[in-house]
């Protein structure tokens, strides 16, 4: 399975509290350990042309994993229309943390994906809410991160497929943390944590959890359904008028 | 619309704090802001002859609810297969608190019911979750409760149909406490708040929700389906041999 | 309730026979036996400013149904915005037929909404596969339509939060007829039927069930929830250092 | 992956025509292609020593496949409370064509798990709905049945966690033919096809859906969760009176 991990790498550039959490940037942190558990992972970036995903890594993708926070509307339209065309045809989408205000998650959402947040180092553990879903494979009752963003409900989504975790918060809040959508041939899971200021994707867990969903949105081996004007069955067809 | 208000009614007996909270008991309490809200309540208990859910009343009945703690063990097989059936014939039912673990909900929902639990005197927000719900009507963000006892996931039931509540628990749980669904003709509301040493269901949106509640699970007027064996379409039965 | 029927009334004006079956419009004709059923019913359509729908009479609608085939670019992706906007606060919306491609609907589901299509004279059933939900109340085991074109599966959109009808087709096709969807504070019904060769809303049924999904649909009174950055429980603000 | 397949084994020993068609039974013929397929399938029937289904057996069944129809009522009570403990436990749990009124599917559902039914040798067509769904992995727009029993709606099951196969039938009919649940940590997959007197198990794509139902119920490795009375947080534990 081909996983290409895009990151849209400003913060990492920016912040040298970042850089140095993530010194490969967050895309070079996912890919690695995405590799080191079996995939075959590759990288893209805002920056580079097309931003890392031209029609040739976009046809070879499997699973594409989303991070974006600061510069969502610097993605290109072109770009997300590509990305939305490949996900309805069959590419897995693994959206991050604050990937949720990106521009193919709305699109592929319809909603305004609007949450509540708060950056005040509060503990988060993500409960697991249904343990026969394979994304929760190998992952105990909850996940403990001792400082996190806070992300707080009501999270304006379309009504989650399914539903695998559930965070809770110091604050006072809690967040549908871990979703899955069908979209066509394609399938999305949407995973909460990982704001950028803290090593949440060097947690085991966090690890274990991300590539539970890469491999759960693979894509599925079939054609794209058939779809226009139809022909009836021969009885149909055949009847007297 | 007539609703029966069913609880076993032995804390109130046994307790002297819970009959000071609750003096005409827990299923008065409810009984009584119900008809305040314009529905036609009446109650039923544990102790009564066929613990009040005769033929009779289950047949006028169109929205149950339930508590139930101490004794589920001492509701009748009998009874309980009436009310299942009355419920996929369209009776709707909510099923508060601990009712979680009463054989009736157990047998609808086809899981153990488990879940965890602590009495800390600990406070409790349910988010809504769903803003569209009409089980969430006239609710602000989230409903704060300042101290009733936690209830916490892994909650063994089957994903609800609709989620319109999670809980945060100042002790580390999160909890889906408002969760609807459809069995048969019937539908089902589960909302968790209740435990019968706090006043919980005096206060107001708690009763607002409850309400919501039972007109959402009012039953449809329609008929029950036809099973069995079945007739084809005439094109079908003169097709020749 | 304020139902606004929005219609594209093309067909209507361009073809006679259509003309004759919906001498006032569809839209005419589905705001006349809502009216009857007791809602306050207006119309808009394509040709007029801004589409019929102006800011002020979004506001004021509760509820809008659309019905659109030949034009769906011709409507503005201002007006789309708007009524987008309005979902998501509220408002009802119930898509109808070839409506499946109107902006609207597509910006709502997030997929392509593709399907297969026949036209062929073709017998429909919708049947009730949900008989708790309200939009099937009065109905009975099926409709059906002795003509009808056809709509196949694989039909392109989002898991339905509730699937209320699946058609079947003479010719050999099955369609999810009747799906609901929240979207925000707002709530969607997509209706199959209603190609505009056909009679079929003048069918008392398909009344029926448009009345019944103009309820469904209907705004919850409930502010709009709060997004942003939060603050967090004074028990967390005032944690020491 | 352990599989083991249950059949009553009744018409198969009654009927010659049905013999014919399976002359190791249905059981043996499903865990005959299962093998081919690489799973490690062993078989169980009714009238063996506690119907096959000993500790040991179930303790080592990753997926039970179940096939009954004449003599669910000879299923003791206890074995099927054993199925049903193993199924929360995470054993996945595949139940074909009359299954659909066992006492496992009935007790897991909650429901009366009725049905229309009609035998008139008519054809049928599985259409996928979820284009995305692993089950579909590797099936055209639909299967094709020559000829089979009708199953049709209205089918009382909960809501289906997932809905992956509609049927279409000759005479009239629609069927919700693929549905997937979830309960405890355990998944569960009914596929209608099957009647006794026809080949279906014999056919290709049949087939594919069985074995592609029995990886995706396969048990997640993970703890069972833990339920009853839980400690808090340090942090509230150690909270001032």
């Amino acid at each position: 399975m081909r996983v290409t991990v895009w990151n849209e790498n400003r913060h990492e550039k920016k912040n040298p509290e970042v850089a140095k959490i993530y010194p490969n940037g967050i895309h070079g942190a996912i890919a690695s350990f995405l590799e080191e558990k079996g995939f075959e992972a590759s990288t893209a970036t805002l920056d580079e042309p097309e931003h890392g995903l031209t029609d040739e890594v976009l046809e070879k993708t499997d699973v594409l994993v989303w991070w974006g926070h600061l510069a969502h509307d610097e993605v290109s339209d072109q770009i997300v229309e590509k990305v939305h065309e490949r996900v309805l045809k069959g590419m897995g989408l693994v959206v991050l943390h604050s990937g949720h205000f990106s521009k193919i998650f709305k699109k592929l959402m319809g909603t305004s994906c609007d949450l509540k947040w708060r950056e005040a180092d509060e503990k988060e553990r993500l409960w697991v809410v249904d343990p026969s879903h394979p994304i929760a494979e190998g992952v105990d009752q909850f996940i403990e991160l001792e400082k996190e963003e806070m992300y707080g409900e009501h999270f304006d989504i379309p009504t989650p497929d399914q539903l695998v975790f559930v965070s809770w918060f110091e604050g006072g809040e809690v967040f549908r943390s871990g979703c899955t959508y069908q979209r066509g041939n394609g399938k999305i899971f949407y995973f909460r944590p990982g704001h950028e200021s803290y090593p949440t994707y060097h947690h085991p867990d966090i690890q274990k959890v991300i590539a539970n969903g890469v491999k759960f949105v693979q894509p599925v081996k079939r054609d794209y359904p058939i779809y226009g004007n139809a022909q009836p069955l021969e009885t149909i067809s055949n009847k007297p008028e």
